[in-house]
């Protein structure tokens, strides 16, 4: 399929979560139907959606029908096993592609295929034993940190590490995964870069965000980010050099570290990120249609920033503010129906005009 | 039910049109689910609603099933049947109220009403009769416009007399239901205010919007409309005084003629309209979410406009144009994810950002 997909398709997404749900709304902006694969009940995208499938990934009968069912196949996060995958893609085209998910599933196949490109990274090395791990603190030295390749967000399968005698205690904690020791890097402030790749090769990105996070989750992004003209440029170059090297179709998340010496790369989402949720507030064009327009091989929107915004995440208990966050001026409210607020639970997140004061 | 709607209620909405559409969606922000109500098949609301019943509205079963199943009903069109409303406000809350509905499905009420609280509108006189008829153009006189009392929209059930010959012409037009002859009013420019009241009273405005028919179907909405500071607060205040005057809760629109002797009264439709669709882009909180906040007993959003829009509907044939309008600069698209383009139909909209040149 090169074609644009006409109005009236449907747009297959797996994973049920906040961002399958923004993308079937987005989706139904341009006319697009969406199916949702979900193997967890009350998926708060099937609120949304034209259809949901729940069922486990590993139901061949239903991820057949999924995919027969539908036109294009998109993902919401990244950890989709290998094995639907392949019988997804012997289907129906899988936007982002393969290669995307296969290096960002990784943690160690991801800092490789970044250094490849000739960008830069905090200090890296595999381990898998304690006595790699000694191995790996002599060169990286500490502070550092120890996390999973694999499966790892939102501050789970991490450990940090002040000393070398943390070691034990660290490797304990990945509870025998691979895993990977990261320099620490003393940064000024995180941005990330939401940018998109259509299927004829253009690219576009939002204006790069200014990220604070607290024990290891997202809570605020700032529009814009507090960069240099100089340090913008290099913050959408290296979105797009990302971008054309996986031959990519879709959004994607960078996480920068701001330094002295220049931007690192942090990591890379191959999907619509938390930290772009301000264009629904700040864009004509928000992330989750421009990832649609892109997964559909429509021309990428404009996503110019037109307002000043920040977004705030309601995690866990935070929620029981909504009362007076309705009360607001300026703020735009996203809940995504989930039913239990769980501490540490993404239960929705707010978009506040920045006014000139 | 007097305290607000928590996250997880239900929502029931009357009519799946795009209206309805993109009420579920502003209803999903604020984590409720929509239960759709909607006679014919392939509703557009269908498509991001919770769930939809495919009923006629005589369908004393399937209308029972859907009140219980929902917290609160609200409606996207105004000529549900009285029978349908009865067995719902038996088991839920209708908001807005019958009255609302009451005044607005007939011109000739609407009009008394609205003259009752000290508005101005065009003259009128009911007309069933040839010799009515030639009585209301005697007092009236030509050019003006015979209109169906009931069940008209969109340039539908009217016929214009330019002289008193026209007069067997429009009333064969009617074909034998009740009608309103109107006035023809010289006006400068057709302007309308998209107005909320809450559950506790309190009514807030959107900007008001300059408004361009042609073949009597809306074409563009302009933000902001081309008022003096006046106008603009006398549009408001109408607004309001119909508001309070219904004891109204959710969203109404209100469409004013603009001429040399002030404002008058053409019409209002106590749902969303047509003519607020530009909020989507130019306000943080949107008509469709208003009216669901209203609906929910939640306090009304911040409004404001913080850009510059001007909304164009794309109707019929329109849609064809949606690959070089995917294509433009600060512009919003809105389709609604209907099947055929018959001529004159809605099918999607345009928000486009207006920059200062």
């Amino acid at each position: 399929m090169s074609e644009p997909l006409p109005p009236g398709a449907t747009i297959g997404i797996l994973g049920g979560g906040q961002l399958g749900r923004m993308l079937s709304v987005a989706a139904s902006r341009l006319g697009f139907r969406c199916h949702i694969y979900e193997p967890s009940t009350n998926a708060p995208a099937a609120d949304v959606a034209h259809r949901c499938t729940t069922a486990p990934y590993d139901d061949v009968a239903a991820l057949t029908a999924f995919a027969q069912s539908v036109d294009v196949v998109t993902y919401e996060f990244e950890n989709v096993p290998t094995a639907a995958l392949d019988l997804i893609e012997s289907l129906r085209p899988i936007r982002p592609n393969r290669r995307a998910l296969a290096v960002s599933q990784d943690r160690i196949a991801e800092k490789d295929f970044l250094t490849g490109i000739g960008l830069t990274v905090a200090p890296y090395a595999a381990v898998s034993t304690a006595d790699e791990l000694d191995a790996a603190i002599a060169r990286i030295g500490t502070p550092s940190i120890l996390k999973t390749t694999r499966l790892g967000y939102d501050g789970k399968g991490q450990a940090r590490l002040t000393s070398p005698a943390d070691a034990p205690a660290a490797l304990a904690a990945m509870q025998g995964a691979p895993s990977v020791l990261e320099g620490f890097i003393a940064f000024d402030r995180e941005v990330s870069v939401i940018a998109a790749r259509g299927l004829s090769g253009e690219v576009a990105a939002f204006d790069p965000g200014e990220n604070v996070h607290r024990e290891g989750i997202l809570r605020t992004t700032t529009i814009p980010a507090r960069l240099s003209p100089g340090q913008r440029s290099d913050a959408v170059l290296i979105a797009a050099r990302i971008l054309n090297a996986l031959d990519y179709v879709g959004v994607l998340g960078v996480e920068l570290f701001v330094t002295k010496s220049g931007l690192l790369v942090n990591e890379i989402a191959p999907r619509v990120h938390n930290s772009g949720h301000w264009t629904q507030l700040g864009s004509a064009v928000d992330q989750f249609e421009q990832h649609i327009r892109a997964v559909a091989g429509w021309p990428l929107g404009d996503g110019s920033r037109h307002a000043d915004v920040v977004m705030e995440n309601l995690i866990g208990d935070d929620i029981a503010r909504v009362p007076q966050i309705a009360r607001e001026a300026g703020t735009q409210i996203h809940l995504y129906g989930k039913g239990e607020a769980r501490p540490g639970r993404k239960m929705g997140h707010v978009n506040r005009l920045a006014r000139p004061s």
